[in-house]
């Protein structure tokens, strides 16, 4: 089986991408699941349940968030009605939403569970322990877990790779927002990469106009942060699991942009 | 002309991948400037006389450093004689060692600084001024200029590549170890990757052993790391720069482990 | 001599205990010069022009401020025209306003200072070093110096403290709204204490009601803050300075609320 | 009933303060129970067994921690048998020790709690919810609950101070250090105090010589700290209960040091 998962969407450049391309990507690659992290997919911070929607119609059957998740209101609305929509799990107890969803697709069911680390990061519940809880949930139903892991610093990612690996599919890096190039098969089987990288605008600064940002480091004075527009890129992997063994074989990286056009397969 | 640069070089494995390749790479892609970043080669944190003198037998002709450039008392023993030693410029002035050097190479001069970012990292002075300042000097001496960003988080990275670009030949981050799949030439020429990535063991958590790191998320008790053993890998780009302009052409990520196995050119 | 210092005024119930006791409390003390800190008066965050003049009509010569300085984006359109505004010096060159000023009383100048600490606030410039620069321009002009050192952490304050003894009368903490007990007079005569503590709300939590504070605590999730209602609190210092050396006598702790009622003198 | 509390008591000067003043404030305030925090006994960070009994021979019933509890080795090896040993409640399950213990006097059972803050110190489990849970065990056995909240910011103590108001005698503050002067009985009945504040050097930052916290906040460059030496300091706060309804009456603060020397009562 095969999975697509594209990371954080930003705003409506990061929306654009999903919709050119997430079809033609299926089309190519043929994955069982789709998954998007939406975090930032309504003008840069958090979700509506209208882009929610778009992103189950543009292909994806999982929707996975971060620590922006709650940033518009409208999330506290549709959240729990939200079935495709997984929020970080180790946020405490009573949060809206939940931490782990099960897509299920020919009669085979996957669990897409949503983890968040705590290294700079709010003091949410323990996401190793959290992990530990939501396998052995899940292993009840299915051998196939995948893990979309929304962190900021490379030793936590890489800590919980190595601790889940052997135990899902893949544990796939979201947050910092550029995607890293070491993305390999663990020793167990398990599919890593540190981040899948950003989907949205191309030429500013994780995904907001360059100006703002730089404005921000240069005084440390209050900025507000826009939307970047024009080039867009779009941040995914495709991962190759063994139906069988629940084993990844394979993981790849997807970047389209200008540098890198999309190449019909 | 061409750049090599090698990525944090961690503990033993780190420099035995420095001894077993870089002449090689030297060989293959004939650089005019090899730099080593050099924070972690003295057992995972620090540098000390003989591991630098190594790097420039190694083929170096600048040893960049970071955060962890004081770990090994020697330091402050060695870093005001050595002449190709380049520590982050923006620590306060009075700092010892410097954070530009120029290297000579058939009769050309190229400026080698090393800045530290300010986020969740000690508070410097500011690196964009700093970088503004040593350009400048830099400038009155040469076109060629190469900046070692040693920064944590994505954001400040990407704002000094858009900063500096078309001021020098390029932004090469370093820090996380982890190496980014966004190297890329910035509109005005500058050649820039958010993180060159690691050179040491590759089964490990950022160059130490795992299971302390597993044990210190987990527990949050103090910790003993160790360099970890076993595989090993090195991370590296290659810069290919227009002698005329100063601006460059290309940049390439190089990245050697067992699953990327060395190829000769 | 004797200064009047009062504590980071919150909202318009800090603003209602200066008007209520700023008056009562210079009657009492007559101090010489009296400062406020102005940096929460606007709604909990920021001040505005109106505040600020009220300030003055209060009986304060100088307002200083800290972090939140920039909150209410007033402040950029009135800051170069408000001469008795001290914002934090350390901020980089180009920030609008000043970090020091001098008032005249009595034909005698006193030099107000501003700095804030960098540990888990912006990274400025070095306050130490800004200080120096500062103290040595004052001293051209008066052996009189108050310094407001805005910080998070008791090791920057107490350093400061230790820093500056003997170079100025005195050097008194914001920032956190808590009072600290540790008031003294160093042993080179400059009168010191940690947090002078808030004026405003005397049940929330550090001026802002308690319910968003907790849930924030609780939840993760975001929340927003309205300054407190019911009852107040006024927090202060009186500082006595011998005339001839510029060095402390003493420094007392002035704290009005329900359980601390204002006793004339 | 009365409880004498002392504050982090640093290295040999602090122990040095608790022999000569425990057993004297003992015979003058007459408290049903004695709590040291120990966090910094050893040199300045950790505790061991020697130390540890020490506290109780001089009259102290349970010693409570910090994020310092683990910082000597020693620790592991006799934190399993040292009955009156209070470590943060809110490390995750498997940590050695324990976070309550309960102190018989005369039949009456006393709970003391220690627990600590998460903002700017390790992710643990939550505090609030950790002192739900311990409160409601507690509450089986005896209505008498006190706790040692080690935090750094006012706005977490404040916080916890609020949400255990009424259900525990008293909520004191330690970590910073510096003893605040925001003493008061709660509307429910709760003693409160942010920071208890530290037993030890008097002229050092913290506990420690100035120097090398001056060195290291002026270059960021590593330095060794040392407990200090010269005057000494002993911070505590005596609060009286109502031994019917367990609310607190009073809370009075007790700073110890040339500049507030000991009064017989
Ligand atoms: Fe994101
Ligand atoms: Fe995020
Ligand atoms: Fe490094
Ligand atoms: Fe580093
Ligand atoms: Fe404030
Ligand atoms: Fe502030
Ligand atoms: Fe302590
Ligand atoms: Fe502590």
């Amino acid at each position: 089986m095969k999975i697509l998962f594209i990371g954080d969407v930003v705003g409506s450049p990061g929306r654009a991408m999903v919709d050119e391309y997430v079809k033609r990507l299926k089309k190519d690659y043929k994955p069982t699941l789709t998954v998007i992290n939406g975090e930032n997919a309504a003008a840069g911070k958090g979700i509506n349940e209208k882009i929610y929607k778009g992103f189950l119609d543009a292909g994806a059957q999982a929707v996975t968030l971060g620590n922006h998740a709650w940033a518009k209101r409208d999330i506290f609305d549709f959240i729990d009605t939200a079935k495709w929509l997984v929020r970080p799990a180790n946020y405490p107890e009573g949060t809206p939403g939940v931490g782990m969803v099960f897509v299920t697709i020919n009669q085979i069911e996957i669990a897409v569970i949503n983890l968040m680390g705590r290294t700079f990061l709010p003091a949410n519940d323990c996401p190793f322990r959290k992990a530990d809880e939501l396998i052995a949930e899940a292993k009840k139903r299915t051998p196939y877990i995948f893990v979309d892991f929304h962190a900021e610093v490379t030793s936590e990612k890489i800590a919980m790779g190595w601790y889940l690996d052997g135990r899902v599919m893949a544990v796939v890096g979201t947050h910092t927002h550029v995607q890293t190039a070491d993305e390999r098969i663990l020793p167990k089987g398990t599919a890593y990469i540190s981040d899948v990288g950003m989907t949205g605008p191309y030429d500013g600064i994780l995904g907001v106009e360059k100006e703002p940002v730089l404005h921000k480091f240069l005084t440390n004075l209050p900025v507000r942060f826009e939307v970047a527009s024009g080039r867009e890129q779009l941040s995914g992997v495709i991962i190759d699991v063994d139906d069988k063994s629940g084993q990844a074989k394979s993981i790849k990286r997807i970047l389209i942009n200008e540098d890198h056009p999309y190449i019909e397969r």
